[in-house]
């Protein structure tokens, strides 16, 4: 069975490691978010596409999702010392190296795919990870102004949401270079090829989103033919981690199940998985044509999050069959 | 009182140390070897330049002379991790945070000189430190072939120094770019307003000399019309640190502290200091048109430096007396 999988980071990484549970002999392609990636001291870092590296490679910080385990910060308190920031933005040293080597494989001119697979060569995920496109996209927050000084800022979404913590409220999201981006090589064929297409529990706005605005990812997913199932991230109109209530609400969709559910649509989207707490939406979702289960939806670990993946296979051959 | 130091690395920062005790109010400017520079790992790394300013701003490892006190190398083992080398040169982590910078400043668009000054403001060595050039030059060592295979292998100066460990015989020792160089803004200045130019007991050929081949750097000091003083760094028919016979074999100059000296020649250099175990050659230097004295030149502490740099800065007065 071959898979394909939209990705942004954290979400994504765990569902993706429960999915490789429940389908050991799955052939799984994952398309990475790119939109969150920035330049920092002059080096390319991409931190979904590591997070999803690391977390299937067996060298993520389990406890924070991201970075790598067992982690120092003697780079970055030397760069501090430089007075070179931003100080905000936490890179580890071990963390360093990978940024370290996909700059200057980027330098040498191979594309973001190329780096992406020759850093996977040592992690060995387990899985294909493509970035969403070889081109620069980059997603920027335009954010309210500061104490009414009536200068509506924008900024990266790196500096929104980890610098601000997403606590001004977000009054547009751009992902800056999106139209002009081509999916990366592989990307179309693996959904053209894919028997089932999921949509993991992350963030709708800024990760699967973001890579739908690819031009010819969302025709190619709408046109594959096959099940495209979704999982909500919204569990008990909260998110289950994160701030993804914050960005919907800068793109006028309500922080629930439902709400996600229709911003997809039914012309993307065949199938949508909510948690329990939210059955009371299964009617409303399938009356907009989309088919819609309710199933405990925690990734508190590795096993629930299997289970998961088993459901939203399930609901994938359900409708495959009607 | 002006000073001019014409500095590599661990001899030139060591001997450095011991002129700023001996001339607290001197104003020194430091004309630094760029031709070790090595691009690693896509980042521009100045070994000689650091050297200076880690061991003048505090930041050295005494024991070893180069690279940063209390360092660990966990950037070096993600690198090797991914297998991106070389593993033979040992950059640890808080170093890297200087290459870090140093490379974003150069690609943001400063030059060398501007880049080095920055670096400078945080490690405050009480001297000024300038580039020799902001041009590229890189001393490239051709190395006999290894068990006659008959070809000669040109090698980056680093890869001779420190992963050959200058064990195979060097036939040529070439400044690549020097040629083409202009000295960095401030070095011909700097000359032309010196009181006093001094050559530490550096490295006469891959230090000093790459400084001299950059055009008109040689000129200007010949031209100053003050005197010019240097130490031997060798002592006893054998350098008192490093392998810089392996390098005077190569340019044909013997390993004593009178050819050294005759390499300058006269037209360059008018005082010359030797070990007092070399006290015989000095009426040989003198002969040869350079005032010459013979004191204890191993730079075994800060104060036994300072006295040997009292002792040059004396001779420079006995020849501008002269």
């Amino acid at each position: 069975m071959r898979i394909v999988v939209l990705a942004g980071g954290i979400g994504g990484a765990r569902f993706l490691r429960g999915l490789k549970r429940a389908a050991p002999d799955a052939d799984i392609t994952v398309i990475g978010n790119t939109g969150d990636d920035i330049h920092l001291f002059g080096l390319k870092v991409c931190p979904d596409l590591d997070t999803v590296m690391y977390t299937l490679g067996g060298g993520i910080n389990e406890e924070q999702g991201w970075g790598r385990e067992d982690e120092t910060f003697r780079v970055k308190e030397e760069l501090a010392a430089y007075g070179a920031g931003p100080e905000w933005f936490g890179l580890g040293d071990r963390d360093f190296a990978t940024h370290i080597v996909r700059t200057q494989m980027l330098d040498a001119g191979y594309p973001l795919s190329a780096v992406t697979e020759a850093l996977c060569d040592r992690w060995k995920p387990g899985v294909r990870l493509i970035p969403m496109t070889d081109d620069r996209v980059e997603t920027h927050v335009a954010v309210a102004p500061a104490d009414g000084d009536g200068e509506r800022r924008v900024v990266h979404f790196q500096e929104y949401w980890v610098r601000l913590r997403a606590a001004v409220p977000a009054e547009a999201i751009v992902p800056v270079g999106a139209e002009q981006s081509k999916p990366a090589p592989g990307v179309l064929e693996a959904i053209a090829e894919a028997d089932v297409i999921l949509f993991p529990p992350s963030n709708p706005v800024v990760s699967i989103g973001t890579i739908l605005a690819v031009p010819g990812i969302r025709e190619a997913i709408a046109d594959a033919g096959v099940p495209v199932v979704g999982l909500s991230p919204i569990v008990g109109d909260a998110p289950v981690r994160g701030m993804a209530d914050k960005v919907l609400a800068a793109v006028g969709v309500e922080s629930t199940a439902a709400a996600v559910a229709a911003h997809y649509g039914s012309g993307l989207l065949d199938g949508w998985l909510v948690d329990t707490v939210d059955a009371d939406v299964v009617g409303r979702v399938e009356e907009a044509g989309i088919r819609c289960r309710a199933v405990p939806l925690m990734m508190t670990d590795v096993d629930a999050t299997a289970r998961m993946a088993r459901e939203a296979l399930a609901l994938a051959e359900e409708v495959r069959g009607a």
